[in-house]
């Protein structure tokens, strides 16, 4: 029996189209984007292509598209970049308690070397209030950095309404848009967004690589300092296979992202509508305005490792935010901040969904996850 | 007619059999290695043994090697890690005038920060006088950060003997190994070597990865914060397919290291030899403790770019210093370093060797050259 694959918010596979695209880059048409003979050239263009169809999906211009080697890196990039070259100014960061660990552990860091952070609180949904963030403001923020979609639950963010308190008080605004790009529609203009985080292996493009828009305007230091590649804010021999896979994934995606929103949203709703007829099955996460793939529930008296052990076994791939399956052994923040107890977060399961997913994976799971919990109840030591 | 390529410096193709191994890894084994079912196991696997690979050449532990996005990355985390942990113990770092960019430009932005940094001068080869390191060393000094060979003129340091003086003074010694790796023996414990940066595009390998290894004794604060992937020293999904083609490149490369490193002298010595009988063409380097692929030359009355783009023509592949090839358009800081005046590092010109150049590639180059250079300097502005 084939896997049915419902982690696509971890990773996705590499689409074919993709792969293709890539391909030639590897063995052929292998130059170095800094050389000046012709095979050097031909990877410059290509370089440029890809930025340019990148630019276009979030309404920027291309010379504000700096590929990096990740999400992970882009997120380091904006905060760290911009809180040393702005220090004189201030020393002030406001991000959430919901953000990714590229930008928690990485505030936490600069909290070290002297800078100020305020971690602004969600509701219950994983919603931050704008007010929050306008109050949070003081002559010394450099910059606020919140994510467009939560990567556990879900939950979309009210960008547009941040990034214009941001631009009243002319602060840098900052988005993780890595669980968001190519699901949601995002405009840096209509959202007054100075800079934001992208990933490629989010979107069935190679892992390795990922994007920051930089707004020309802002004013922000390399993280990787060397050749001045990517108009000197990326040093680092341009990953070229890797780049060009990217922007392939995003043109695909891009293309056909409301209708294939609307697809999953329907299976998204299916599987909560029959999950939260499961006996003590907590929905988290906002009930309407969250990610079109993902899928977030606790269960009491289940421990996640296990049901996702299980799930395994019967061919499902999911995801726990349950503490044994982080590095940290840790309950998730993002779980904390929304109100669950150690023990709920404990239980936790994540669906995310991806483009290859048919309703039939949908009903499989309907069929097999009650028996899986029950079963598991049954043997639980927290009952 | 084919190209013949003689920048392997700059960049290689990924080998036929790197990529087939890489090939699984995107679209069907694309599982993330921090994810508990099979799929993820499968990654996490391929991690590890990739990891076991490396270690094995350097003579290191499989837990001492950090995968990155590349050379560039590596000497960052390594030189900004070590700077950022110690701080409270010192503020000096020690390197030379002749290191990457990476190295070079890292340093400059961390005297931004407070740090202090002696860049130690090298003789007319290229070559540091390790008693120079030595009397450099103040009881501020962190880290010591010298190149094993370099990347314009190919001279190879001795490591072992700096390594040492490092040793007993009980400071970090680092070493970018970008250049050397798989092309002449490196080995972390008789040399020393506390921190080592290598990359997977400069041996056949995919752009976008490289290492850092780094013995466990090292205080070091991680340069990407998020996740805490590779020990916590490197956040970041890993990027498998990418980490697999270097662990594979590099376990092709090293296994032929020795025969494959005089059959490339051999070709070397032919070509400067050939070279030297240019009228007015200058050797640049050491003549003999430099990397087996390396030959650099500069030539009276010549531009280099001009000479890149004549030889292009003739379907070669080169490499010039030249001020105009840099996007900074300074003088290349090596050949400075080495003595040479601007108008002179202007007229540069480097040929690197890889595994599928043959005799008739240089007998090509020595027949072609000399017309090439008579007839620039028959138009040059600089006679």
């Amino acid at each position: 029996m084939k896997k049915i694959y419902l982690d696509h918010a971890a990773t996705t596979p590499v689409a074919k189209e993709v792969l293709e695209t890539m391909k030639p880059y590897f063995s052929e048409k292998f130059g170095n984007a800094s050389t000046l003979y012709s095979i050097g050239k031909e990877a410059k263009e290509a370089l440029n292509r890809s930025r340019k169809t990148i630019a276009r999906i979030i309404n920027a211009r291309a010379n504000e598209i700096i590929f990096t080697s990740g999400g992970t890196e882009s997120d380091n990039l904006a905060i760290k970049g911009i809180a040393f070259a702005n220090k004189d100014k201030g020393n002030h960061i406001i991000t959430s308690k919901i953000e990714h660990k590229a930008i928690i552990n990485t505030c936490k860091w600069l909290e070290k070397q002297g800078f100020k952070v305020t971690y602004v609180s969600v509701d219950k949904n994983g919603l931050i209030n704008p007010e929050d963030i306008e109050r949070a403001i003081t002559n010394k923020t450099i910059i606020v950095s919140i994510m467009q979609a939560n990567n556990e639950i879900g939950t979309i963010q009210n960008l547009a309404e941040i990034g214009k308190i941001c631009r009243k008080h002319k602060i840098y605004f900052h988005t993780d848009a890595v669980q968001s790009f190519c699901k949601i529609p995002i405009n840096v203009k209509s959202m007054y967004i100075d800079i934001l985080s992208a990933s490629s292996h989010k979107i069935y493009g190679p892992k390795g690589v990922g994007m920051l828009y930089i707004n020309r305007k802002v004013n922000i230091d390399p993280l990787l300092h060397g050749g001045n590649h990517e108009y000197g804010m990326r040093s680092g021999t341009e990953n070229i296979a890797g780049i060009v896979g990217f922007a392939k994934a995003a043109e695909i995606i891009s293309q056909n992202m409301k209708k294939e929103g609307e697809r999953q949203i329907k299976l998204r709703d299916k599987l909560i509508t029959e999950v939260n007829k499961i006996k003590d099955a907590h929905f988290n996460g906002h009930p309407t305005q969250r990610l079109p793939n993902n899928i977030n529930f606790w269960f009491k008296g289940v421990e996640g490792e296990a049901l996702l052990f299980r799930l395994d076994g019967k061919n499902i791939c999911a995801s726990t935010q349950s503490a044994c399956s982080s590095y940290e052994l840790k309950p998730s923040h993002v779980l904390t901040a929304i109100g669950l107890a150690a023990e709920q977060s404990h239980g936790s399961l994540r669906f995310t969904l991806g483009k290859d997913n048919k309703e039939q994976d949908i009903d499989y799971v309907i069929e097999v996850l009650p028996k899986i919990i029950k079963s598991l109840r049954r043997i639980s030591p927290f009952k």
